[in-house]
């Protein structure tokens, strides 16, 4: 017999992560000393927009993450340590995301970012399989992942863009700024396979 | 047929967001090394004025939000994303404080430090737009809200205070300080809409 | 008619600040580089104590807040800003810890470090009393609160240690050592109020 | 008679702590500026290292916390410290891990490493001594803890790496690796007990 837990803790700490790895990027963006004209911010932008992108990234996984535990009933071990692997790249992201911002998205930088997204979203389907297992084929759940298209197309963009990434550097960047936008349009698969179950969870809950 | 989650988590995440933004700042404040006695302070404490500045700011927010959730019933896919992308502007605001701190509020800080405001409240009033959008305009809420003179007085003289750190940088600092007390006054407006349904929302809840 | 929150967001971004606040201050204790020795770890040392006090501080203020909450019914605006009013007193000890820390115990570092733990009393002594006036003085927090003894007493003995530090900086440090040590002693006052409306308690809760 | 508090709070800060000490971790890996090559890293390859594996400990204690806690029952004062003496501990992993990668290895900081992680071991077990006190010793949880082993192990462990590492430093580096996967193969003690009272705790609840 499998053991579970309440889901309410392993949210707690998920969010708290997040938000922590979200929060600490900002600390990157190293503020000009006795510089106090606009051109002074100039190598600060694209440690910006490096973080603006940073932002969206793990706003979209903490998103996915809220629809994906909205719609999960029991937590086990095995869930534990694969949300914790999860947290683990995503707290990667800070660290590739100040040296991709510091070089001007050179080559290598730009790789190594599509690296740490690479292995983020396979520690998400990980995380996700593990979950679908537990709550069976035939739950909310299962139905909602469906075949995980988005997911699929992620990995085969994110391994394409780190190639690229030594060949023409800015076209990965434009790899990573369209998935993220992919990412962006609401995904309704979950939203829809919830809304006929919505008043039956509720009850349950 | 609109999806709704449970508002618990958007909370927790905008909270732990909050904390972690209104506490990084005192990490701006650099201790000065080898430096013993009160006088050394004395650079420090244009960064320590900005700091108070930015937490009471933060803490108003944090308080308006409180306000704003504690009234709201449904949270949809669009409130997350208008919620992450206040969050991603008040997160600016660590850097914007510790550039003015560490430049003794000069004009381009001062600048930029109103336009973070002024993208902060546009956030803000997004947010609320679409909270409001969802429980209808006879809600709670939307009566609380109301017109909402504060929010659109602050547009106005945020703005006013980029262009004036131009001209007199001190008269953008008066302003950022002369908002900050408007809303320190305690706003009544959802705490009168609720008293008057504060029975009825508790038993809902 | 005055309107109450529900206390479980103050509760949790209380939590979040202090947990932040408890943990940066870790980040103080910079790592000797190229130094592999234990003697290189020498001037950490002094760090390491000041973190070990604060700590131990904060702890207190933690474990008096979760008490003191645990018997709070109602939340009114006043009493989350005079919260906001303590945490950013308490925010500002990391500072003052790494000050102290890195100036080995100097005047000027001690007095400081005694001012903020005065301010951090008086705020707490704030909120404490607008908790009481909210709950009236035949409520279990009121009886439980009493005389506040143990508060009057830090507050004279920070005082103390304010001025003491120009004369003799060590007494200062041994004072903020006793305080902490009065607090660490288990505090039966408002538990023992509590034991005999536990029961009560549980059932309104 | 003892006093009890909800244990709701105890969690909420020890994830909050356990999150920020598990990510700032992350900010010892610096940044190499102005270098865009893959060779630049090799530097931050060592702190990489060891923030996997103080990430792997941390994740650990986080999980063994969470499936105590989910046994426990009665929150005391005595425990809340317990509490707070152990989050001390883990929150000087960070130092210990920086210092540790920063110095790729070498004796003392091995050493110091093994003495950081022996006193949260024996925080750990203080803890969990006083919850099972509170609880009896006829409890799912004393029945789960049972002799401890594993527990008992791992302060021999860490006591022979930590005299290991004046003499063949990198066996104390296998030792912590060894206990780190001893800990990972899924604890089935306290899910075991669980598992025959899980009906039972959930009516209680």
């Amino acid at each position: 017999m499998k053991v579970t837990f309440p889901k309410n803790r392993l949210e707690a700490f998920t969010d708290g992560v997040l938000a922590i790895v979200i929060t600490i990027m900002v600390l990157e963006m190293e503020m000009p000393h006795h510089a106090e004209h606009f051109t002074d911010l100039k190598p600060v932008l694209p440690v910006f927009l490096s973080y603006a992108l940073s932002f969206v990234y793990l706003g979209i996984y903490w998103y996915n993450h809220h629809h994906m535990l909205h719609a999960t009933r029991e937590v086990t071990g095995g869930i534990l340590w694969a949300n914790l692997l999860l947290l683990f790249c995503l707290s990667l992201i800070p660290f590739v995301t100040g040296w991709m911002g510091a070089n001007h998205f050179s080559a290598a930088p730009m790789a190594l970012y599509g690296v740490v997204l690479l292995f983020s979203s396979l520690a998400y389907w990980n995380l996700q399989t593990r979950i679908v297992c537990v709550h069976g084929n035939e739950s909310v759940l299962a139905k909602a992942v469906g075949r995980d298209v988005k997911g699929k197309l992620s990995l085969v963009l994110y391994a394409a863009a780190i190639g690229l990434a030594f060949v023409v550097p800015w076209t990965a960047g434009a790899i990573f700024v369209g998935v993220a936008l992919m990412w962006l349009v609401p995904d309704r698969r979950i939203e829809r396979a919830l809304t006929g179950t919505e008043t039956d969870a509720n009850e349950q809950r």
